[in-house]
C-alpha cells in the first residue's frame, strides 16, 4: 500500500493531519482532575484547577459534536473498563502497578485484595484517577498505611492519579498503518502509556496493532517521546517536534523504525527554539486544511528545520540540516505543495501571545478544511473562518486551564489520507 | 451617632459586613485586562490570563442582579469619565499622571496634547487600562518613542494598565463614616489610589467625604494597607488581617486615626499564618450573616489575634495578644455574641483547598443571610445554603481567574449596621 | 557475628555512625564541575557553581587530612579508572551507557569508537564529568551531531555529567556487612549508581561485597532510596529519614531486607516536616559522639517518628507509629541510652538558619567524638568543642555550594562498631 | 574646564573609567549580611549567605591593596559614624528613619530614644546592618513590639538591613563633576541613598557638592537609576545601561540635566536585551583601559545602542537610534577611537558563562591598564594579561556570593580624565 493509498475502513491507521477523521481515541474529566489541588498542580504538570463538572460537560458536547459529524469516539475510562473486564487483563495490569515500588511493601496484598472486589468501571476510575491511602476501606488498611502520610501529594497514592490522559494525544501515535506506544517525558506521567499497553494487549478492539516503537515496560532514558509533537501529514512524511519533552534520541529511533518498514519516507524536525523548550509542537503549529496551517509566528520563525531520511546505511537514516531555512518552506516542500497558506495567530501583540497561550493554534480538523478550536480565542478563528475555514468552537473555560487543546486532547486512530 | 445607629441614607458609610448593602462601587474588566500575556501577567499579579468578552458578560450579570436586588452600583469607568469631563479635575490628574518620571522626558507634551484629545470616556479607558507607545497617533509620536521598546511589560507604558482595579475593595475602605485611601503593597498597583482621589476630590457626588487616613501623594514606606484584609464588622469594631500587604505600620496608623475621631474602639488584628503571608483576609474568612462565617480552617485556625484599643497614652492605643485564642472566639466576643456559627470550606482535603483557592470563602453579603459567592464552588455554597444563608452565585470561569472573589470585587460605599 | 562485634580487619561494613573510620570512599570535584553554568545548575542540582581548582584544592586537603589520621581513603575516579582498564568491565559499562536512548541512534559507533581509544583514566573522567558532543574529535563525528544544539544543557550530552558523585554518601550504603545501590530520586543522578555497580561487579577490591538490595539496571519507581537520610547507627538500628527522596516504598523494603538477612532488627523512621521535604536526614542531624549528636531543631522537632521492627508475618516487618514523640528520645532508646546530648546549630535565630544551611549539622566522625565540619560555621563549631568533640575543619568555600558537608562527600566502606 | 582638563586634586569629580583613582568610596560587610539568612535573600536580593569574617578580611585585603597603590579609601560606616556624630545630621537622619510608616506607630519614642543612646558608630551600624525589634533592650521594649513577629522577614524591621551598600557603585555617581542620588529600583534598596544624602548634606568633606539629579526624599515612580549601569567613559560622554533597573525616564532625565550644565554632551545608550534584563551594563562590559573592554558577547552583542545629544529644543535632548549598529562601534566613535580592543570573557561556552556569572567582565581600573578583578576568573584574567593588562586580583570566595564585583563595590569620587 502506497502513503496515499486509502486504508480499509476496517483498519486503524492516520494518514494524514486534515483527512477525514473517522475514529479517535478522547478521555473525559474525572477523579484525577478532583485530586488536583493548587498545593499539587504543579507535580501533576497542570497550571490551574478546573471545575470539574462543567470540564465534563464541556468535554461531553466536544464528544457529542464529534459523533454527531460520524466520528466513532471512543473514551479511556470505557476502554479500560472492557479491558478490566477481561480477568487476564486485569492480572497482567495489577501486577504491574500494584507492587512494593509503588503501592509500598505491607500495601501491596490489601491493595490488590481491594481493587479486586471492585466493578471494573471502578476499577478503571482507579487506575485513571489515582487510589488515595483514604480510598482504602477498613478491612484493607494495615499498619503500614500509617507511613503514608501527604494527603495531597503524588508520592502518598497507591496509585497515582493521571490527569494529563485528558491530553490523548501525547500518550500513543497512529503514524501511518502502525503505533508508537510513548514514552513520556515526565515520570508522573509515565503510567499512562501502561494503560494504553493493557488496553493494545488485550482489548479485543485493539489486539493485534502493529507497534512502531516504544514499550512502557522498558526504560528509554533520554529518548523522551510526545505526541503533541508528532504529525503523520501523509505524503509518507511525518512532522516531529525536537523540543524539552520529544528528544533526538526518540526521533531517530522511530525514524528508523518507520524507515525499515517502509511506513514512511521522510521525517522533518522542528528543532524548537531553545528558551521556548517545553512547547510542543502542535501548541503552536497545526494544519486546518491540506494546505492550510495556523501557527504562532513568534515561535515557529525560530524553528530549525532538519530532514531525516532513509538510508541504506546503519542505522538506516541520514541528517539534512536545512540551517536558517524556514520551516514552513520545508514542509511545504516535503508534501510537493508549492507553499502552504499560513494563517497566524490573530490580534495585536497582546492578543496573540493570549491565544497562543489559550491554545489558539491547536486546532484538530474533522476533515480538510473543518476544524475544532476553544470559542475563547476569537481573533485567529475569524482569520480562520475569514480563510475559508469551517470552525466549530469547544468550550474552553475549563479544559483550556491544563493548557491544551482540542489537537491534544484528540488520539486518532483512523485517519483519512489526503492526496498531495 | 453610636455606632449602631442607622445613618441617613444619603450619607456615606458602612457600618457592618452584612448589613443592607446599598451603595457599591465595582470596576468592570476591559482594556487592562486585554494587556495581560503569560508574559507580564507576574508582573501585573495576575494569575492567568481572562477572555475580556466572557468576563465583561459575566460581571455585567453580577452588577445587574445587584442593581435588581435594589443596590446603588457605581462603576469605576464611569465614574472616572464623569470626573475627567471635569475640567480641573482632568489637569489635576494629568499632571499627576504624565511626568517625566512615568512618561518620560521629552514624551510629556506629546502624550498630555493627545490625552487633551480624547472625549473623557476614552481618556478614563486609558487611565484604568494603560497607554500603550503604540496607542500614539503618528502626530503625537517624537523621536523619544524609539527608546520605549518593550512592547508588553509594563515599564514601556506611558500609562500603567491598572488590572487589579477590578478588585475595588482594596484600593479604598469605608469604615464606619469615614475613608481610607490606601497604600497598596505593590508598586504596580500604586496609581489606582490616585484615580480614586481624583473621584474623591472633584466628582460632585463624592467631594467632602470624610478621609480617615491616606494620601496617594505621599510616600506611606512600609505602611501598607489594603481593603481585602479590613471589615468594619460592626459594634464599633475593624478586622485587620495583617499579612504581607497590610502592615502593622498601616493596622496601628488607621487604628490611631479611627479611634482618635470616636469612629471605632475596637481593632481585632488577625495575624496571618507567615508561610501564607500574601493572603488578604478575606479570602479565608468572610461573614455570610450577622452571626455566620463562612472560613478555610487550615489557614484560620494558624491565626494569632490582637486587639488594638483607644488609650490615654501616646500614641492613642494600647496591644492586647490573645496569644492561643482562637479568632473566631475574639471576633464572637468582641462583638457581644456567644459565638460564630462557622461555615467550613467544604468537600474532602482536596476540595476544600480547591475551593479556598477559586474564592470559595470570599462572600460578599447583600443583607443579613444572602450573599454572592462563586458558582464554581459547589460544595461550600451548599453548605450555606444548608445552613439558611440564600446564595446568589457569580459565573466564575473568567473573573475567578485573577484570583478575587465577590468581596473582592465590591467596594461598600453605603452599607447598613446591623444589631449586636 | 552480633551488632557490636568487631569485623575483621579486611572485611568491609559499616557498623556506627561514630566508631572508627578504616575506609572510605570520596570523589574529587573535576571536569563534571566546569560543566556546570547558571544556566544548567538547576538540571545538575546545585545551587550555584563553584571555582573547580580551588574545591579540588579544598577536597585534597580534607583526603590528606583523613589519610593523615589512618584513614584508607579511596576516590572515585581512581577506582572506576582502575576498573575500566578491565575490558570486560569497561564492555559491561560502555555497553550500559553508549545506547540508542542515550548517545541517540547513528552516534552510538562512533562515541563507542571514540571512547575505545581513550586511556583508563580519561574515560573514567568522561564518565564523571560527561561527554559532550563537542568532546568528539572530528574523526568521530557523524552527521547526527547536528540534531544535537544546546551545548549547555544536559540532554544534548552523549554522556551526562555527574557532579553529584561529589557526594558518595547517597549512592551507596554499607548498612552493617552489606550494602545498597541506591535508585536515587532525580533522574539526573541515576548513572551514579551504575558506575557503582561496576566497581562493585569489576573491581577486585569489591567483587563479592554482600548487596542488601538495590539494582541500577532496574527502574524502581516510587522506591527512592539516598544515604544522606540513612545511618547505621549500631545495635542493629538504622535511621532512615523519609523524606522527598527517601520514600516509604523504599525504606520498607530495605528494611525487610536487614530483618531478613539479620543484618539489623530495628529501623527508626524519621518523617521529615513536609513543608521541607526535600532535604535528607543528615542536612539537620549527625552524630558526633557515641551519645551526642549536633541538630538543627527548627526541622528536627517537626520529625514524625515510627520504628519498623521483624515480624513473623509477610511481609516481615511491622510498624509502630510514635506520635508526638521526640525523635530524640526514640533514636535514645533504640541505642539503649539514657539519652542523647544534643548539641544544637549556634547562634541567634539568623546565624543557625545561615549554619544549617552551610551544612553546620552534617558533621562526619574519625572516630567517637571527633568529626570533620566546614570551617565556616564557627559557632556551631565552638559549641561542639565546648562539649568536648574535636573538630577538625574542611574549607567549605567552594566545597559548601553544593549544599552538602563532610558527612555528604563521605561513604564509609569500613567503620568499626562502638559499643552500646 | 573641559571634559578632558585636569580637575585640582581636591576637587571631587569622575572623569573617565580608567584614569588615576585618587579617591573612592567603599562600604565593608558587616551586620547587614549577618542578617541575611536563606529565608529572606531574595527579599534583600542576595543569591546566597556569606561567611561575614571572611568577607571582612577579603575587603579589608582589596582595600589594603587600593591604598597601598595610592588610592584615598572612605569606607561607608566610617563616613556615616563620622556624619552622625553631627547632632543635626543624626536629627535629620533619624527624623526621616524613625517614623511611624517605617519603624511603627507606638515604637517610635522608644526606638528613637534607644538610638540616642547609642554612639556614634553602633548607630552607624543599625542605619547599614538594620534594627530588630530584638536589639531593643528591655526598657525600650513597648507592648507594640509583640505586633512585629517575624524575625528574620524585613517587614518587621525597625530599620531594614541594607546589605546592598556593599554595592557603592549603585547608589550615587559622579558623573565628571557633579553626581547623581540614584533612585534605585527595589524598594528594599531606597533608604541606601538617605544614607548617602546624609553624608553629602552634613559630612564636612562632601558639603557643597553638585548634585546634577536625584533626591531620596522624593518619590521617582519609574525614574530609577543605579550606578552599575552608568559610565563617564570621558570625551564629554557618558555610558548608560538602560536595563530593568535603570529606564529611559530616569536616563533621558539624568541625560537632560548633564547637558544643561554642559557637564556632557553625549550619553551612548545600551538597550540591555529584553531577556536578561536584570542585568547591569558593568556585570557584561567594563574597561581594562583607554581603549580596552572586557566584555561577555552573549549578552553584548545583543545590546541595542541609542545617542542623546543636546538639542536646543525642549525637553533639551535629541535621539538617534543606531539600530543594529554594534554597541561596541558606537562606544569607539563617540570617544574619537579607531576602534575598542575587546576581551572576551575566557574559557569554552561552559566557562565564560560561569565566568560572567562570577563577576569576570566586573573590572575596576586603578589607572589605565591596571585593573583589580576576582581570583576565580583565571580564564579572563589571563586574556587581560596576554593583552598587557596589569590584573589584581580580589578574593571572590565570600564577596562574589552578592553577584557584584571590584566594579560595583567602588563608588569612584576623584578619578583622572584620560586623553581620547
Amino acid at each position: 500500500m502506497t502513503h496515499n493509498e486509502k486504508p480499509p475502513s476496517t483498519a486503524y491507521g492516520v494518514y494524514s493531519e486534515v483527512g477525514r477523521l473517522r475514529k479517535v481515541l478522547v478521555c473525559a474529566p474525572g477523579l484525577a482532575h478532583r485530586r488536583l489541588t493548587p498545593t499539587n498542580s504543579d507535580a501533576l504538570l497542570f497550571d490551574d484547577v478546573m471545575w470539574v463538572e462543567n470540564a465534563q460537560r464541556d468535554h461531553a458536547e466536544f464528544v457529542d459534536e464529534l459523533r454527531r459529524r460520524g466520528v466513532d469516539v471512543v473514551e479511556l475510562h470505557d476502554l479500560l473498563a472492557e479491558t478490566m473486564a477481561i480477568p487476564e487483563a486485569r492480572t497482567w495490569l495489577l501486577e504491574r502497578k500494584i507492587t512494593p515500588n509503588e503501592a509500598g511493601v505491607g500495601l501491596v496484598d490489601d491493595t490488590r485484595a481491594y481493587l479486586e472486589t471492585c466493578e471494573p468501571r471502578r476499577l478503571a476510575e482507579y487506575l485513571i484517577g489515582g487510589l488515595a491511602t483514604s480510598d482504602l476501606p477498613d478491612d484493607f488498611r494495615p499498619d503500614y498505611v500509617a507511613l503514608a502520610r501527604e494527603s495531597t501529594g503524588i508520592r502518598e497514592y497507591l496509585m497515582p492519579p493521571l490527569p494529563n490522559t485528558l491530553y490523548t494525544r501525547d500518550t500513543t501515535c497512529w503514524l501511518y498503518g502502525g503505533l508508537t506506544m510513548n514514552p513520556l517525558y515526565w515520570p508522573a506521567r509515565h503510567h499512562e502509556t501502561l494503560l494504553m499497553k493493557a488496553i493494545y494487549e488485550f482489548h479485543p478492539d485493539f489486539v493485534g496493532s502493529t507497534v512502531w516503537w516504544g514499550d512502557p515496560e522498558r526504560d528509554w532514558g533520554q529518548a523522551t517521546f510526545e505526541g503533541g509533537d508528532i504529525m503523520p501529514v501523509g505524503n509518507g512524511v511525518v512532522l516531529m517536534g525536537m523540543s524539552e519533552r520529544t528528544s533526538r534520541q526518540a526521533i531517530t529511533q522511530v525514524a528508523a523504525a518507520l524507515f525499515e518498514h517502509g511506513a514512511a519516507d521522510h521525517v522533518v524536525v522542528a528543532g524548537m527554539p531553545k528558551l521556548r523548550a517545553a512547547m510542543h509542537l502542535d501548541t503552536v503549529f497545526t494544519f486546518a486544511d491540506r494546505d492550510v496551517v495556523t501557527l504562532y509566528p513568534t515561535i515557529v520563525d525560530g524553528v530549525h528545520a532538519f530532514s531525516l531520511r532513509p538510508s541504506d546505511k546503519a542505522p538506516g537514516l541520514s541528517v539534512t540540516d536545512h540551517g536558517g531555512r524556514p520551516f514552513v518552506d520545508v514542509v511545504a516542500e516535503a508534501l510537493g505543495l508549492p507553499e502552504l497558506r499560513v494563517i497566524a495567530t490573530g490580534g495585536d501583540v497582546y492578543a496573540s501571545e493570549r491565544q497562543q497561550w489559550d491554545s489558539g493554534n491547536n486546532a484538530v480538523a474533522l476533515e480538510p478544511g473543518v476544524v475544532f478550536t476553544y470559542d475563547r480565542n476569537t481573533q485567529t478563528n475569524t482569520l480562520l473562518r475569514q480563510a475559508g475555514i469551517e470552525v466549530i468552537t469547544i468550550t474552553g473555560a475549563e479544559l483550556g486551564r491544563g493548557r491544551g487543546g482540542g489537537h491534544c486532547m484528540t488520539c486518532p486512530i483512523i485517519r483519512e489520507p489526503v492526496p498531495f
